[in-house]
């Protein structure tokens, strides 16, 4: 923001798209950015769990067109007796298989009191749904200045959305990714609604680059791919997809996750879809 | 039904997938195919208004890659003040589009009593979302043995919609598309929120064609081709969209009707998915 | 609707409350007034199923503190393979408990062509959830002339109920009852969410009387008491309650119904209620 | 949790009802008890703005029939450019009303990290729609000990709810109030949709108290008090009420505040209506 510019306010909130105002681009390490011509493809388990699990799934993201890698290390869990996340230790795993790959990582954050010691590993900083309105939390994520992934709440509205991601922006920190999940709604058939419409909106509406996880939108593996390609087909400007390399042996989520296989058919479906859109993956 | 079919039953309904079951092809004239492997663009005004408008309408339907004429002649509105349709004349003016454009026309039936009269006219009835659950409506639009177009309501699950569709189907008439259309979710920065993943899901579930309406899902103009976009993606049979010669005149959804220009960009955007995922347009 | 009346229209509806209007009684029979002190109960299954079955309820009914019987002879169902209603039967088995007990009847009508035949009967007629904006069956019944209880749809906002009203109101019939049953939400742990603010809003909205189903809205028999007082205590004009000579035996909605015993608990219950806010029941 | 019991876990959760457990008696301060048969009326502002506003209105609360101050020190706001509250100062001042008036307070902490320091002051913890699944926070309000008043996020399934309450049970602090204040829904004639079914649902499956917020429900001044008596109709424990000794200079929330006079009323009515259900206010 230079010294010149006006103080944002509500009226005028720095997260708004200005007339004429160019697509913000978000960079992560040296070699990701969200918001180019390029759909940014990133896989990984919801959890990390030990290293073999991460190192392996991390090379079959690399080898089949991910260009980041996800993993939990701290999991915000509806129970408090399901498994919370390996927390340092997962940190550690996440280095290791960056090491290995060269993939940037991205990980949540849940607690403001942990966000310099998962910053000072995971390469992008991830606001989970259940923390959307976590004020201190994006506070302490504006502050640090770190690349942020916001994931929608499962009952954000857009307008909500974009006041959170002005918590993180009106702190100097411009690099926020927002990333549709679904949302609540009354049908079940799948875990929540992805809100395709919600993209086109956001692509009008902010200059921040809009990414989508069809994984937990579908809630089940069979319906992943296709929700990926209708995210792209509507202007994702990137895609965070769950895989492991043994799906069945996953502690959480595994009735989402893609094998390997999959998720080399999911990148290059949405490939395809990404150069009928003038984008490439 | 073959005689020696099994009855269907709440357990064994028509409407589902039998393991192995092909796709339904349901047939539309002599010229339209839902089902198969070109996706059926349908385009037309929300209201038949006058025989200028609908004419010209219907021929920047045929021009820019649409296959059929959409028109409403009786028009189901929230008040009783608002205009109602032009009924019997509105049918009058779609047969001569037809007659003039060749292009076969799909048009909503409101009431049980009209289900002859339309359907003396109309290639295919459809039945809208506020009639999902008007069940002696379905029972008449199956007796009639005429292909149903049977749109989703704002608040169906998709096992309500099914089971609508088997009030259609025990009839003896397996002539029905399925046609998502946005539902009603907390979201309120469009008109419904598309629930884009039924596409996936119903695709599995039953033999039946699907269909995507990105125009009352989006209720802007300036959203409906990245939802169209999204729906064949997400391998959507045909979209059905509004379109009308002059939008700024139109006597309702004015908002939502694409130029004629925007829809043959919708058309070529589309064309150019349809192509990455295997189809045609 | 006076002669010299302006013309009602959009902005000028029928069904909104003007200021000062007092409240409008709708009149059943001779002996029950919706609108005024004295909360109405009307209590019965939820269909009629024989001769046995609606004698023994009807007589629970007026025993306990009911004042008018329910019970449908045409039901809506979202499967096409359960129990439709006994339909003509129906209304004979009504008119004979009616009869007996002397209570008036209320029974749901879901085809504009059976109007007539259920008019011929009852003396109320129910528009169902899944007909609030079936348009040509609320033009018949607002023809009728008949006193109509106006159940809100599952999705169906203040204001489409109100515009669903008005298309009987302005058919010249002001004999309208509002009906709140529970909305469909994210939360599963009941059928539906009963929305009782929607009674304290319409009471001042509009001039027409509205009552509660906390039956449906509950889906569960342990629950209808609790939401019969709440909407007492919000203000409602009357409860719909589904009792059943023997719950275990119903053909439809078992779960839901209350036995003779519970439903004289809910009574008591609610007069309890209606009296600390200056009602009778 | 005495040292013999079975350790909780996803199958025992210490929210659970087990057959026969009587109530769990929630103490606040030497004055309240939630549980018990008088139904606790907490009222005050939404937020603290100043030595008098927070005085006068304690005065009220305290002659209307409060028992409870409730008023906010951190404000968790959707916007940044929205007052975040006073903070430290906001408690020094619930200090002073509370050493005036003998109410004891209740105030919303909404980062972990401030636990100790809002607990050095408040009687009771608040965790507010936003915080339902901060676990972080909820563990460290369950490590404090201190009473807890848990609202149900706008999203939150009862399920869910309990699953919160669980982290909070689960560090060995029993002292929580469940708080219903209404749900996100499609209909928005009223700020959110009050789910009073859930008061009746949570007496039976859980031990704990549950009291409800008609003011965040209705949004509304007018609807506030017809809230609070189906509320405890419905079977409440207590009411939250924002109320302000001038409400149309508040700094926020000011269209749902009651005058003093109007909390009056709320309480006579609400008394009368928990009198008819065999409790007293």
């Amino acid at each position: 923001m230079a010294a010149s510019a006006p103080q944002p306010d509500r009226k005028n909130p720095l997260a708004l798209r200005q007339p004429g105002q160019p697509d913000t681009l978000v960079k992560v390490a040296d070699s990701v950015e969200f918001g180019a011509a390029k759909v940014v493809l990133i896989g990984g388990p919801c959890a990390v769990e030990n290293l073999t699990q991460i190192l392996e799934t991390a090379r079959t993201v690399a080898a089949n067109g991910g260009s980041m890698l996800r993993g939990g290390a701290w999991k915000p869990r509806t129970s408090p007796y399901d498994f919370q996340g390996l927390k340092e230790e997962g940190l550690d795993l996440l280095a290791a298989a960056r090491k290995e790959t060269g993939l940037p990582v991205v990980t949540e954050v849940l607690d403001p009191r942990d966000v310099a010691t998962v910053g000072a590993v995971a390469d992008m900083l991830q606001i989970g749904s259940r923390s959307i309105q976590n004020f201190p939390l994006l506070k302490e994520v504006g502050l640090s200045g770190k690349p942020v992934l916001l994931k929608r709440g499962m009952m954000t509205t857009v307008d909500e959305w974009l006041s959170s991601a002005e918590y993180i922006l009106c702190e100097g920190n411009n690099q926020v990714v927002l990333c549709e999940r679904g949302i609540r709604t009354f049908e079940t058939s799948l875990r929540n609604t992805l809100d395709v419409g919600a993209v086109a909106v956001l692509k009008e509406r902010t200059h921040l680059p809009v990414v989508v996880d069809p994984s937990h939108a579908a809630g089940d593996f069979r319906y992943v791919s296709a929700l990926a390609r209708a995210a792209v087909a509507a202007g994702a400007d990137g895609l965070l997809v769950e895989t492991h390399c043994r799906p069945d042996d996953a502690l959480s989520d595994a009735g989402q996750s893609l094998t390997p296989h999959q998720f080399r058919e999911l990148c290059d479906q949405c490939r395809a879809v990404a150069e009928a859109v003038g984008r490439s993956l």
